[in-house]
């Protein structure tokens, strides 16, 4: 089972209108709820590629009730925990004319360090049946910089590997306690090391004690590095929704991972699962038929 | 007391980012949240200026829950019906610069008939120690355009004098049922009676069958057009929140009507309770000092 782990999970209510018009009124069309949450995705696109997984995460307030019923019925596996902070919504209101969307992201509210430390022992809980740990999304405001480092140290004491992607000081502390697998995306990567080349930075991570980076690149595909090779993957152009093609990703490294695929396979499948996330209309869902098709080009890089 | 019925409250979340910017990501600094309804912001303003007040509406769902334990913690006398449709949310983004508000409006979900009923039960149980009756607001989807004609009717059968502040066919309809006193604005006007020139509509819903027709203008002032006279009513320019000034001035006239003040004094006072709530920072509030120093010119005019 993939256990992953969604630290500042969100109600996410979706607005459909016309065209987003500042300092005007929006007669909303259709609303539609759902948890959000970059492990949710996570473990929503293993449950539906038949890969067993447990969605954990910390849950408060009366949006919380209405993510942990929105889990239920999807039928996620989840085990959340019930916190003092109230979870946070996000807004997205998607626009018809351009065809976009305007995010408003609510911050949240900061664990407790009480609640921190339940998190972790339910993540321990958990472990004992786990092949590998993922650890999704931003942090709680206030987070210890450590938090997912604390949790690879945790999983790496069960023996059980870690993927981690998120940003910032969060990351290079994960790659300083020995991360398996670190996904940035080009931002988060440059919030974390402060170089903007990808490849320089993902060997930053690697120095620090990462034993893998795999750095996304939009429509320019993925760089995965360890110490001894580099390879670059490009998919093909998809249009459509790129909320989640990270989170299908990491998805697919965490199940490589679980399996010990080969480095290349593991790096084609992250973005075949990604490619064909980006055209399903939802985040945590990935289009079968576009990856039935999908044509992936490995290159391998010399390693200096 | 004055009764206020709010049938389409929603629960107002209200976002603070620096711009709005479509297609983009915003970070929100704080938020806030607040029962949302124009018949609420009646009973806040009567509230505040010492007159009894009781506000009533039907709420359900989760942010139905939220709106309730608004209602309770800011100390408004009010009593909710549970019902089936879950209260809506309409979220604000508030934005620094330029300074504007771009207003996101869940439609809401209809009201099934047995809820109308119940609605109607509950303000029927009020209007028997109330002095006037206020229809303040949106009706819900779906909700027959006699609602509000339907408790204005209920009001006469009680004795009570009603205010009805709407647009569209709910607004004719009120008239026809011999409303009190009609106070749309100027588009809530037109959206009733098709004509563009204010002074030609209030007397076509005079013509209906309302006692009195008083037509906000916002910065041009406001008219009020009885079958017998017709006067202006210019306040001072003020700089503020116009949202809300349209409930001060329901309040100020339902208060007018309760005390049986002269027309031309009840129109003064709407002009003032409604430049004074400008001032607010808050729908809902007026700003006391500035009230104190308010002038309105009031002009009469030759009635046809």
């Amino acid at each position: 089972m993939i256990l992953t782990c969604t630290p500042n999970p969100a109600l996410d209510v979706s607005y459909q209108v016309d065209r987003v018009v500042p300092g005007t009124t929006h007669r909303i069309r259709s609303v539609l709820e759902r948890a959000g949450g970059k492990g949710f995705n996570v473990s929503r696109v293993l449950t539906q590629m038949g890969v067993p997984t447990l969605a954990v995460g910390p849950v408060g307030g009366i949006l919380g009730d209405s993510l942990r019923a929105d889990l239920i019925e999807s039928g996620l596996p989840h085990e959340l925990l019930p916190v003092t902070a109230a979870t946070r919504m996000t807004v997205a209101v998607v626009a018809a004319d351009p065809p976009d969307a305007t995010m408003f992201n609510e911050p949240g509210g900061p664990m407790s360090e009480m609640d921190w430390a339940r998190l972790r022992d339910l993540i321990a809980k958990h472990l004992r049946r786990a092949s590998v740990l993922v650890c999704s999304g931003s942090l709680p405001p206030d987070a210890p910089e450590d938090a997912y480092a604390g949790f690879v140290k945790l999983a790496k004491d069960f023996g059980v590997p870690s993927v981690v992607d998120v940003g910032g000081p969060a990351l290079r502390a994960a790659a300083a306690a020995g991360a398996d697998i670190l996904k940035p995306n080009a931002e988060e990567l440059r919030s974390a090391v402060g170089v903007d080349d990808p490849l320089t930075g993902a060997r930053e991570l690697l120095a620090l004690g990462a034993s893998a980076v795999v750095v996304s690149l939009g429509a320019d595909g993925s760089i995965l590095a360890t110490p001894t090779a580099t390879w670059r993957a490009v998919g093909p152009r998809i249009d459509g929704n790129p909320t989640g093609a990270g989170d299908a990703a990491v998805a697919a490294l965490a199940d490589g991972l679980s399996r010990a695929t080969p480095w290349p396979d593991r790096l084609r499948t992250a973005v075949s699962w990604s490619a064909a996330a980006v055209a399903a209309p939802v985040a945590g869902t990935i289009d079968e038929d576009v990856l039935a098709g999908v044509e992936v080009e490995i290159t391998e890089y010399p390693t200096p």
